[in-house]
Formats: C-alpha cells, sequence, structure tokens
C-alpha cells in the first residue's frame, strides 16, 4: 500500500461532520469537527464538507510539525448512506442525512479541492481502518462493525473493502437475525440485526419491560431520556432488568456474528461504537452467542474491540485514498 | 480459465458417489453412480470413489466418441463435509458421512490416479459449476444455495469459490435466521436456516400441524413416509396446512436470501436442489420473502433456479480442475 503522503480525511455522519490529515502509518492529525446540521439538505451538507476539507488542506501546509507542512496529496471520504463504488455518487441516504440521495460527493469535492477524492460508505472505511491500523492489522479478511445508534460496518478482503456486484455489499445491520420477529427496521424490512442490536433497540426493549412498572416508577422521569452507558451503570449495580436487556442485545449481536462467520471466515471480527463501551459484561456476552451458534471451524475466531475509536473512519478513508492512487 | 482437457469429476454425497468425465465447455460424459455406502467408513468410501474415478479415467479413454478417448487432465473432487482448501483433507465430517473426518481426499486420489488433483466442499462446488455454465454464467459474483434434505451452497467471487480465512466460507445452511428460535440444528447450533427451510423441517412442520388430527387422520398412514413432492402435491390440491408449510419454508430462505443480498451483494442467486423442484408457488414465494427483507439498493437482484440439476457438483469439481491447473 503506497502511504507515502498524508491525506485529508472526511467523515460524513448524520450530527457531525469530522475531520483531519492522516499521516502515511495512520497517525491522524488537526483533527476537528463541524455539525453536519442534516436538515439544511444535501448541498448544505456537501458544502460544509468541502470547507472543512479546504481548512484541513491550509493547516496542513501552514502546520510545521509532525510531518506535515505538505501538501496533501487527495481526499478520502467515509459517508453516511450508500455511496456507488464507481461514481462516488450517493445512491440512497438513510434517515441521518435526508436529501442526500444523488449528490456526486466524489466528483464534487475533487473538483473543489482539485485533488483526487476517494469516497465510501462510513461502515466501510470503519472495517478498513481498523483492518490496516487497528484491531484487524495483519490480518488477510476482516468483518468489521460499529454498534451504536444503528449497527453498521464492512467487509475487508485481501486489504481491501468488499462492495459486491454494485456496492450493496457489506450492510451488516441488514442481516436477518429474526425472520418472523415483529420488529420492524428503518430500512422497509424487518428482523434486521440493527433493529434488534442497536442502542435504541436495547433502551426500547428497557423500557418495554420496566417503563410502566414499579421499577420504573423507581427510576423517575428520567427513563425516557437514558442512554446505553446509564444502562450498564444500571445493569452493573444489579438492576436485572437493565442487565437482561444488554443480555438481549448481545445475543442478537453474536447470533449475527456467527452469520459472518459461518458465511465469510473472517480471520478476525473487530466490534466498535458505543455500545461496545459498556464493557466485557457486554462482549463476553456477545462472544458466547457467537460461539453457541456457529459451525466448529469458525467458533474460536477472535473477537476484538476496535482499537481506533472514532479515528477509525478518518484512518479508513485515507487508506481508500492511498488505495486508490496505487 | 483453461478449459482444454476433459476432467474426471467426482461427487461424494452421503447416499451416493456420482462421478462424470467433464468435457471442456461443461459436457458432462460416461455420468455413473455407485452408493456411498458410508456405514462402512471414510477409507471405504474413499476406496469407492477412487475406483469409480479410476473407472472414468479408463472408460474416457476407450470411448471413441464426443472429444473423449483422452486422457483426462486432472480428477476434481466435490465432497460432503469441510474440505480444507490448502491440505485437500476432510476437516469436519457431517452426520451424512461419519468417520470421514481426516482423510487425505485430495492427496490419496491424485497418488491413486497418478493426476493432478483438486477437491472442495460439495456446496461449493455447486456454486461454482453453477456459476461457471449454469443459471449464473456471465456474472461475477454468484451465490449457489441447494435446497434439499439440508440447505447447502457456495460463494463465488469473481469466477472461484470464496473460503474465508481458513476455508469456513460458505456455509450457508447456517445463516442464522432465528436467533431465538428454538429449533436446534444438526450443527450444535440453532436458529440455523437449514433447520427451517429443508426438506425435513418443512415435513417435520407439517406432521407437527396435522399429524394428530383430523387432517392427519384423512392422510392415513402414509403421512410420516411424505416427502416435499407429496406435500407439494397436497398444497396445489387444495390443502391448506400443506400450503402454509411450503409457505413457512419459502419465507425463510427468503429471509436467509435477504442476508445474502445485504451483505455480499452477488449480480445473482441461484437455486437448486429438491424443494426447488415444488416449483413456481415456492418459488415466487421466495422471492417475495427476500425483496421484503432485503434493502433498496439489492432488492431486485435476479433468484434463478439452477440449470444443470445435480450435474452441477460435477461441472464444478471440473472448473476447481481446471483453474488448479491454470
Amino acid at each position: 500500500m503506497s502511504e507515502r503522503w498524508p491525506v485529508v480525511a472526511i467523515d460524513i455522519g448524520g450530527t457531525k461532520i469530522a475531520g483531519g490529515v492522516v499521516l502515511p502509518g495512520g497517525g491522524v492529525r488537526l483533527a476537528r469537527q463541524v455539525p453536519t446540521e442534516a436538515w439544511a439538505g444535501g448541498e448544505s451538507v456537501l458544502a460544509r464538507a468541502i470547507a472543512l476539507a479546504q481548512e484541513l488542506r491550509h493547516a496542513a501546509l501552514t502546520t510545521p510539525t509532525a510531518g506535515l507542512a505538505t501538501q496533501p496529496a487527495a481526499v478520502g471520504i467515509g459517508a453516511a448512506g450508500g455511496v456507488d463504488p464507481e461514481s462516488g455518487r450517493i445512491v440512497f441516504a438513510t434517515s441521518a442525512l435526508p436529501g442526500w440521495q444523488g449528490i456526486a460527493l466524489r466528483d464534487r469535492m475533487a473538483s473543489a479541492l482539485d485533488l483526487p477524492t476517494f469516497a465510501d460508505n462510513d461502515g466501510n472505511v470503519m472495517a478498513l481502518g481498523e483492518a490496516a491500523h487497528g484491531a484487524g492489522r495483519g490480518y488477510q479478511h476482516v468483518v468489521g462493525l460499529t454498534v451504536g445508534t444503528g449497527v453498521g460496518g464492512g467487509i475487508v478482503l485481501e486489504g481491501r473493502v468488499f462492495h459486491g456486484a454494485w456496492g450493496g455489499a457489506g450492510r451488516i445491520g441488514h442481516l436477518i437475525v429474526a425472520a418472523e420477529g415483529p420488529r420492524p427496521c428503518y430500512c422497509g424490512g424487518q428482523g434486521c440485526l440493527e433493529a434488534y442490536a442497536s442502542a435504541p433497540a436495547m433502551l426500547e426493549d428497557f423500557l418495554a419491560t420496566v417503563g410502566h412498572g414499579q421499577a420504573g416508577q423507581e427510576l423517575g422521569p428520567d427513563i425516557a431520556r437514558m442512554d446505553v452507558r446509564e444502562l450498564a451503570r444500571l445493569a452493573a449495580a444489579g438492576h436485572e432488568a437493565a442487565a437482561a436487556v444488554i443480555d438481549r442485545g448481545a445475543r442478537y449481536l453474536g447470533a449475527g456474528i456467527a452469520t459472518l462467520l459461518n458465511l465469510l471466515n473472517p480471520a478476525v471480527v473487530v466490534l466498535g461504537g458505543g455500545v461496545v463501551q459498556i464493557g466485557d459484561v457486554y462482549l463476553d456476552a456477545v462472544r458466547q452467542a457467537a460461539a453457541a451458534h456457529a459451525l466448529p471451524t469458525v467458533r474460536e475466531t477472535p473477537i476484538l474491540p476496535a482499537q481506533l475509536g472514532t479515528a477509525a473512519n478518518l484512518v479508513g478513508a485515507a487508506v481508500l485514498a492511498w488505495q486508490g492512487l496505487e
């Protein structure tokens, strides 16, 4: 991989646009972020992403430290939604970025910065970042997952993002883990992993279990504003319903991972995202469920916590650019 | 692909060992089969497969028709169970072939026939055969499934079997479609596609539904000996429980296919095996369920009936050999 030049990396999510300059070797410098302001529409989001990239290029040129003071060689972008790998255009928008569909993300960035630009889905670049410089470093085939507000991720085969026939591959949140399960997914389907294992799914389960009972009343009005960290604190303090809900989410995630193991036999699975921050209790339950469902040949595949945190997307976007420049 | 020489192809299943000489272009000649006699153990099965291959090589040399009367250039083998892609050894045995584990399938055949030999799992060679010369011809990425006594298949990426990190990839019968479903699978896991969509699963559902009720009594003592064709005949004749059971199996298969689409974005999915013989009612229900669960970008992926029938494994085993000879 020709990691010879710094790359301006941009990560476009539903609430914030993050950016940084990624150095050869995977170090991120000059990290910064701006709000996405998704409500203002796709053109506005694109303009904010371009402005951030221009600012970063300028900062890279004028920051004589840590190997910078260099013209970045390319822009790498990870973005929420479906990015066509051929055209770099947004082929579908998630609910997090309405109005994003149809934006010629790659080409508009390339002409605004006059730099070669490479763009992919944020789940794919997360997996690529962890595979190249994180917990999946050194392995041939890596599956990366992020479990947070949604369940995302990507498939990296022989060091590169696997896109399938027309860029639709790697939508790990939409493994069907409960074919006859009643829970609808925002995608229009039902039974998707995301609808059972994401943070909102766990919180919904918790509210459904205790919300109107005595246990719910003891928690007071804050229950509707809980996040998954508070749920984990309750579980750690001995709250049985909280522990049961976390365990259920972990078991669904483990079942989804077993599908990935039985189907793809990756050398390693890397888990990132806010839910994984719950810690070892959660991770152990995930591993146990995956092993219970997986075939003997793949049962002992390592399931490792991600190492790069939120920087994974920036690093992966840079790796995408380095691979594209080859 | 260097399809220049005939290949002796062998397909080792739990009840029969099939063989044939596959000509460049995919035509099968001199097809024949012998019972596996799996009860006699792995060494006996291997000996029978070797004898069949020797017989076929001799027949190829002495049959001056259709491009034969030629020394076959290699042996290609598809076999039930887990075949290590590096060593050609059986790394795990299915219940259909007990005692099969540990057999050095590829090397034993190669030395017995003094021909280059290539071996893979039967699901993988089925998918490869259909991808190269059947319903998947001309497509870059193909997933092949057989739905019968079990659910098998394989993943073909860019014309080659995808094995994953150590040969465990492509075990499509063990997608987890019902993470909390109660039904155990022979693999030791639960919620596997095979446990819900195979012929025995449908027949078990049917027996559970009508076996002890009035409808079951009307069917008489034959109910326990039914096969999926009879189930389909009943459904076609208006038997509601039979139709419901077939529909349920189709919906599970469709959910499993949606997972394959969302994860791998193949250009086409090819469906073979006895259950698919039920016909359009079944196939349409599978397609409908897959579309209901799949993401919009991959929802219209063609799901096609296999074209090669039981010859798919022989053709795929030959393609494996041609690829190996390159």
